[in-house]
């Protein structure tokens, strides 16, 4: 079996799918996005693989946490430990931890390299679009929360409540995400997504008002 | 307070709005839908009103009952206590509880007046175009199902599990409701509202194919 099946295999373990908004297709589909990025971007493909394949496995434990942990950081730590059990050497593990580390882009911890950058993007681009519609939908269902609110309190925090809308999400998170993003390909998709998930949200407001 | 007001008052009690997809906020958008509905084709509004409002007030017993029973059924019965007590007349107390009894439409309960044609009108564009998508997905999420199954079996029942999935219920369901409306203004948005729709789950299929 080669190197990436095994590490495939070994973090499918790790992914608890009871919710379908970060599941391990969720991984999948960033794979086939870095996959494409990657290449038109020239990366190194084995760093960006493993990398992406092992990118969520800290997710589990930020859940069970209740967010007090960081599913990145807890993810590169796991990550190195499984990299060190395949025997792969300092140099590569110190790259794909890279990758892991950075892929959430909080405070300090600011993608580098051109694999960091080209996971960081593949992992937001699967938050907007219609992909990313049918994530903050779904999310919103697992949490309770109702279909819309137009004029929610943008000021106060919703998280876990009936207001943890998709359009709330929206308006605090996923419009931004277009200008964050930092290769080339990246943007391009980016704006396509961008671009029918504002149009999504327009309607989705005019259809409530019985306008449409 | 108007009579309109109070039965209102009457029928929100009766709402559990645990879930968001099947909450008091899906009548308020159906209400809005029939007013607009109602003044084109002619309705007598009084009628149209005070169903429309009822409409959904037998969900909680048919979610209580797993679905064994039918909500639309419970729901005529329930309303017909509730306008003997606020004293209308039989005639008018006929003429709403035909509304209700065949929003639905299954089976023999076929909507023959105009009032009940634009409440099963109304009601049925709730679940397409954009509140549609959104309503499927925020289903999704409640029940525990994934995002996506591009490939999903559907000839098998999947209520409820993993694969009830929102994509399932566009094509076992939400493609096919644009053939069934009754009234011109109800069809007019329902092409708009199919055509997004498409577009959407389309456009998901390519995003998680990588391709857009």
């Amino acid at each position: 079996m080669e190197l990436i099946e095994q590490i495939t295999n070994r973090a499918k373990e790790l992914f608890d799918d009871s919710k379908g908004s970060h599941d391990w297709e969720h991984t999948l589909r960033v794979y086939g996005l870095c996959l494409h990025i990657g290449e038109k971007e020239g990366a190194d493909m084995e760093i960006l693989k493993i990398a992406t394949i092992l990118h969520d496995i800290g997710r589990a434990c930020q859940d069970k946490a209740h967010g007090e942990v960081c599913h990145a950081e807890k993810g590169a730590e796991l990550a190195e430990g499984i990299l060190l059990e395949f025997g792969l050497d300092r140099e590569k593990i110190d790259r794909i931890v890279h990758c892991i580390r950075t892929h959430r882009f909080r405070g300090s911890n600011i993608p580098v390299s051109k694999e960091a950058k080209i996971l960081f993007d593949s992992d937001k681009l699967d938050s907007i679009g219609a992909v990313g519609i049918g994530r903050a939908f779904l999310f919103a269902g697992e949490v309770g929360a109702k279909l819309h609110n137009k004029n929610a309190d943008l000021s106060k925090s919703a998280e876990y409540t009936k207001e943890d809308t998709a359009y709330r999400e929206y308006l605090v998170k996923l419009r931004t995400i277009r200008d964050k993003i930092f290769t080339n390909e990246g943007k391009r998709i980016a704006e396509e997504r961008h671009d029918f998930m504002v149009e999504f949200f327009d309607r989705l407001n005019r259809e409530v008002d019985g306008v449409l």
